[in-house]
């Protein structure tokens, strides 16, 4: 197993927004972080709530005296003393806290979507630029060695010009809620318009979709046709979604993304069509590339074999262990951090989603929301 | 094994028209009606090329006396000596064909798309009406049990409400053609025009996804949405086709077909997501039917399995041999067949695309080539 | 689609014994000559109950002169009048219908096992080659396209040199018995020694493994050392085997296999490894063949895909159909009939499994017997 | 994600020995350790090189003053300073290290063989318990959760009474070796007697097999026939083994376990056949359990799916992310750190192989070397 060097600068501090009790995303950034060992937690803002604040604070090892109440005051006494901010928060409060840290000098790794809006998005993006400043978001998926390697294959031309690109990216988990009782706490907001945003579904997981189809292809989302739909009882955004896409270079593709496909778990599936050759990856079984040829027998990839040849140098280092021995979901997670460190100390070609990607896939819920109105009719992205 | 009993009345005994040399479907009629020993080939128009239509003739003991040259000669003449006709032409004949064999009385099984156009498709089902005669369109995979099972379950209510469906028929036939020689005869009439009518992918597989999604949910598409594309050199047919639908009960469909999608053999997979549950069918492992629940253990369920209880009549007397020895592509085209040829004898209940199917799915590409021409625009079937 | 071409000197015509109503596997030796339209069934002595073998005639169309109560009247009555004998009874009759049919001039298609002991199979092997007869036995699972391209892959030296296999053929057919009722017909002559002779699993599946064995290979399995077990309530004779196996050129191997693998339907699965690659076919997965290497991805080859370059002419005609549609069970059957039918008609090179294959399984069943018998000692073949 | 609470008594502390560079445990141990934040690393003896040691030191952030160059110096020295030593050494050295921290009254975590002999290890189990020591041995593979879900659905009977295990471990680890040129370290001690002890494959992955066996049914392995061979160049100690088995309770097993097994990876899958259900667990779907029954469909469970009623606790807390996201190897290994850890805080019912099953691996390994030395005669456990 491959384990980062600690670094010759001392280690480096972060600090973290939301991410307390009963929050999904938020351990598992703190878990990608240690998986390397890449850096210390020193501060936090994990709940409004004082106690639940204090008592997460307290589990993390947190000085008090570095735990706040909101994250204006985080922003304001830990400006020049943590090296990065990882916002976990809910969706709408994403542009706000990360405005607020890029303005104070921090670099951030915020959680997808990166703003309500693409306009936010932009603001960020230009906020970041300008400051010199990092600015992550991390879409777990770019981050599984795989899905790396799918890129490479099509950027070294081995499936040809790409035609069509079938991404899927299907959950049931809203029917797993019993909607005659209150929503818990995580399906409240996603379903709160003023938490959430506008979109539900395609904000929340049709951004990976749109994220891994301009990330493995390099093409852009040029325009799109959606037809939103809200199928579980009394949701008033999106849960269920259908996409055409129409990409650079004359390439086509398709989305379904969905939070009431009964039964799916976190069904992604991306599979990329080109004139010489055909790829499919499943999360599912993520370990694993399929490659498909006219003319040949179907190639099964395994991570970390020692036959995959010519790769990018970041396909070759986000792998820990050897094929054979799986890795998952939180070492795909921490690929993005392994990067996004990495470039924190001046490292070049570092390979994470950043604000531009963050801004895409922004642009991309808009659009859906635009065209869904409209019946579905073509809008450009 | 269940072996169907030899009829009472004597054996049943049938023509064909096409099926000859270098065809793939023409035989594997013959062979699903060998499957069960259900009629005997007696006459046919196999070739317009004489000597190749007596060689065929030869080869599978016709006399030469019901060899003919032309299928007006043959209708002409088998006209009361056969209990039905088995059309196996390219797409334009179908129609012309079954028309005159129904006005002659004989009953008839044609290949899908059963017409060029919706007007010709619902003439022919009409005349079949008013004749009383039997007009079958053997679309393959309704012939499958699994899916029999599939929309037995839809049928009992396990899925609950259905809210969408997932259809794929991915072929990458058209990424094995040298483009730069001649196309091969089977190729080449599925490219022209003239032979295949307006629409090539759409009409050629998409079809059978379209009476599958009606065929498992029980559901009317009523509208859809068509972006239909040609990526192989020279082809001015439609050979990739990503297709929105809306159907009956507020329930929503996508369709991804093509022809161009490299290193896909015969990728038909259908998934069926209802509020209690969900399907899914890959032909590739066609012995199989997967069902998810929200709370319980995914479940698979096997070909012809004690434990499969409450299933129409139909769905269990349409498999031959016990779960773990598997059954393929011709015996689903025997089960078509076998249905027909009961309800030849008499029998009711039987279970067998018709006329309607056939009619159904060419509403269905008329209105896809309609849609696809004004840019993905919402038209109705 | 292929089929068969109608022989010059007429066609073939074949008698049978057993295959009665409630027989699984005499309808399918009847679906597989049908398959490719081989030989006409004329006469059959189908069961000792006059009503059954009456009923039975009648369903297939046999003459009533030609139905016969007893198999010595049949095989008096039939020789030289027809081509070939399939013989469908119980293991215990196997062997004197086969004797008297060789005697009589008749050549015979009987089901395994051949004999009960390695010594009538002996004399069987002997007699036919005597007599310039032909004897088959049906082996299915050579059958498969992609088990004869397995063959074909180890004769190429693919494989390197073959260190080492792994073979299953893991049944749960004793566990879906009610044993508090009187047994079925088929699981009852299963279980008793008189008409199954010694072995039950072995005699019954374990012969396939022996089979494959030795077919994929070309090895021979020169000694073994067996465990037997009786675990199904009251059964005498064996329902589970695990068997050590030393084969030629160093080789070793393993066998499991099983009539109380509980949910198990059929679960045939061959990995045989050399020193260059090693290989997978599973028959639930049966138009597939995985070859895996040490330095490069897994491979899958699907059954008549047009890459599969330099195999035997005998691979490439046991195929009917395009990759993607799938063949199963029947048609691997009607394979060994093919090349059984083509030898009759005098040609040569023809690949089904003969008196040899079927003395060599015996063999191997009595070694296994006597080897648990002295608590798994090793015992030469 | 759930994340263990900060404990109360302040950090864990630990040391290591052996896992300097080009290790692949070594690093696993301490990713593992890192995932829960459970201890800190602050001793080690990473190497006898000095060099080599410094610089692991360095990149682990260990203070220099606690860097040894042999293990006795770091005994002595840390002695009642650390909570556990993690050794991490090639075989040989397993038991004088785990001896020397027992009597010193350290707790340890000892990779598997525990010993190199079975009088070795029962000396350590007997030395942990007269100390009232922690004594680990991290065989991963029990950590998995759908594993311990295989233990709790055979200890709740739902299996019904286990009749038969088929264990494998399919390496191809030695396909990838050049002989024509020196060995890498790793593999130049795994073939070295005086290194690696008398057994090669069995110790190294053979033993795991012999866990998972006693682990997952509650039965012990009482005899054994073991046929072991040296297939790869040059090497002597057995690389292949096909063993098989008599359990406790009348279960019959068999191993198959490999490292010339061309083209796997790390092919482990544990079947257990009981007379009312069966199960299958494969490590590269690590996070599904597939369970099927005679009269029902096959279930695939799905790690930390909200449906797994009934479990043990322990099955409960070693999950951290939701089905669909999944887990792999070092979430595995973390979970016996988890156990072990919460059992060094004092909690009762910890659920992580210990002494004695390190024991029972060895005497597994004994049995079997002395049973192929005598042509695999059994040999009792």
């Amino acid at each position: 197993m491959k384990e980062p060097v600690e670094p010759k600068g001392g280690r480096l501090q972060y600090a973290m927004v939301g991410g307390g009790r009963g929050s999904f995303i938020g351990p598992v950034h703190r878990a990608a972080i240690r998986m390397d060992d890449l850096a210390d937690l020193v501060a936090g803002c994990f709940s409004r709530d004082a106690a639940a604040n204090a008592q997460t604070g307290a589990e993390l090892g947190i000085e008090s005296v570095r735990l706040y109440l909101d994250w204006q005051q985080l922003i304001a006494a830990e400006k020049g003393r943590i090296d990065f901010l990882a916002v976990c928060t809910p969706n709408d409060s994403h542009y706000p806290i990360a405005k607020a840290a890029l303005e104070a000098g921090i670099n951030v790794m915020c959680e997808k979507p990166l703003a309500i809006s693409a306009a936010e998005a932009w603001e960020l993006e230009r906020l970041a630029k300008r400051k010199r400043l990092l600015l992550g978001v991390p879409f777990t998926y770019s981050g599984y060695p795989m899905v790396k390697l799918a890129r490479d294959l099509v950027k070294r031309g081995e499936l040809g010009k790409i035609c069509k690109v079938v991404m899927e990216y299907q959950q049931g988990s809203f029917r797993k809620i019993d909607f005659s009782k209150p929503l818990d706490k995580r399906n409240a907001w996603k379903m709160d318009p003023r938490r959430s945003g506008p979109s539900c579904v395609v904000a929340d997981i049709g951004v990976h979709g749109a994220h891994l189809i301009e990330y493995v292809t390099g093409l852009e989302i040029k325009s799109l046709a959606a037809d939103l739909s809200s199928f579980a009882p009394g949701n008033k955004l999106d849960d269920d979604a259908s996409i055409l896409m129409r990409l650079s270079k004359g390439a086509k593709a398709v989305m379904v993304t969905s939070k009431i496909a009964t039964g799916e778990e976190n069904g992604i599936r991306v599979r990329v069509y080109g004139d010489k050759a055909s790829l499919v990856w499943k999360v599912e079984e993520g370990n694993y590339l399929h490659v498909k040829e006219a003319f040949g027998p179907e190639r099964i990839y395994k991570r970390n074999a020692p036959y995959i040849a010519g790769l990018s140098a970041v396909s070759k280092r986000c792998s820990r262990i050897p094929a054979g021995h799986h890795e998952g979901f939180i070492e795909a997670f921490a690929n993005h951090y392994r990067e996004f460190c990495a470039a924190l100390r001046g490292a070049k070609g570092c390979d994470f989603p950043q604000a531009r990607d963050g801004r895409r896939t922004i642009q991309f819920v808009d659009a859906a929301l635009e065209s869904s109105r409209s019946n579905a009719k073509w809008v450009r992205v």
